[in-house]
């Protein structure tokens, strides 16, 4: 059985940026597939009684994100600009990633992420993804379209709530085959190194 | 200038416990001395309207807390186990931390989060803290008594005041001397870098 984990990512989730970014090196080093899982925060937050990002209810945990990410990105050489206002509503990009197939959904998203925490960039803005989706070579106004559709909004809501049943409570979160769950970019290797050892068994 | 580091610690928090057992040997290895400093989670909680630990107002957070402790302390080789009630209340504990010669504190803050997080222990219970103390050499009973008089009280009080103000949300957190801040036993070594990098400027 080939090492397979489901990346949990969230488009107004800061730390899942340096994690999309980094992940498909990390898990080609160790022959582990990558489940690209776009999911929305908001319904989860929302059922532990938050109307807003942890990061806005706590404003010292928001000033320090924001310097630890600058020295996360720093170290990886990764360009860092926080957008205004944060969090990004990431509805509309969530649901394009969850319209494009398996394959092509991991460009998109790291486009987005290099866009919104890169540049600082509104991804909340249609202009925005459009341009997004036709620098990854879709037709924009295709996948605009499909991303309207209620199989798409319908897919999304599915994918919410099995985060939510697989007790995903932030983002990113890396899910092994065995059920094995890992929160946060800083956790991305041990939870690379555990899919590999479960599908070595 | 040597390099220095303040170690703001809770007894509640149990990320804190991986933090204490491996300090020094990080520290020494860069040549960074390092300041204990007991300080109290619960005022700083309150003035963000928590009443408790997070690990327990969002409850995927907490579960997922002791799976990934469990996780950190075996790849540590370090024992692990909860206690009951979490978070313990570690107000004696820290005021005898406090009331503790600098040189004298490393020893039993390590003694306390053994008996806590290593075995389950009550640290919130006197007879365990004074067992904790003979332990270590002291004479439990005066150092109790001292632990009881305003200054200590006063001095505990303070210590959290200033850990307020240098912006420390949560423990256990590293302070810097040009004021970097490291929050998580995650950040550890990325803060005893940094000091040691200041230091030498």
């Amino acid at each position: 059985m080939p090492a397979e984990i489901d990346f949990w990512f969230e488009f107004a989730s800061s730390y899942s940026y340096p994690a999309a970014m980094r992940i498909e090196a990390e898990a080609r080093a160790r022959d582990v597939r990558v489940n690209w899982r776009p999911f929305l925060l908001g319904p989860i937050f929302r059922t532990q009684g938050m109307q807003t990002s942890p990061f806005n209810i706590f404003p010292a945990r928001g000033r320090y994100m924001v310097r630890d990410l600058a020295r996360v990105c720093h170290e990886l050489g990764l360009p860092f600009r926080m957008p205004t206002p944060f969090p990004q509503n990431g509805l509309l990009a969530a649901r394009c990633a969850t319209a494009l197939a398996d394959e092509e959904r991991p460009d998109f998203v790291r486009a987005i992420y290099a866009v919104e925490f890169g540049e600082g960039g509104a991804i909340s803005d249609r202009e925005v993804v459009a341009k997004v989706l036709a620098a990854c070579g879709h037709n924009a106004e295709a996948v605009l379209e499909q991303a309207g559709t209620d199989a798409v909004k319908d897919a999304l809501r599915a994918a919410t709530e099995e985060a939510a049943e697989t007790d995903v409570f932030g983002a990113p979160t890396f899910v092994c085959s065995d059920g094995e769950l890992f929160w946060g970019n800083d956790r991305l290797e041990s939870a690379l190194d555990w899919a590999e050892r479960f599908a070595r068994r």
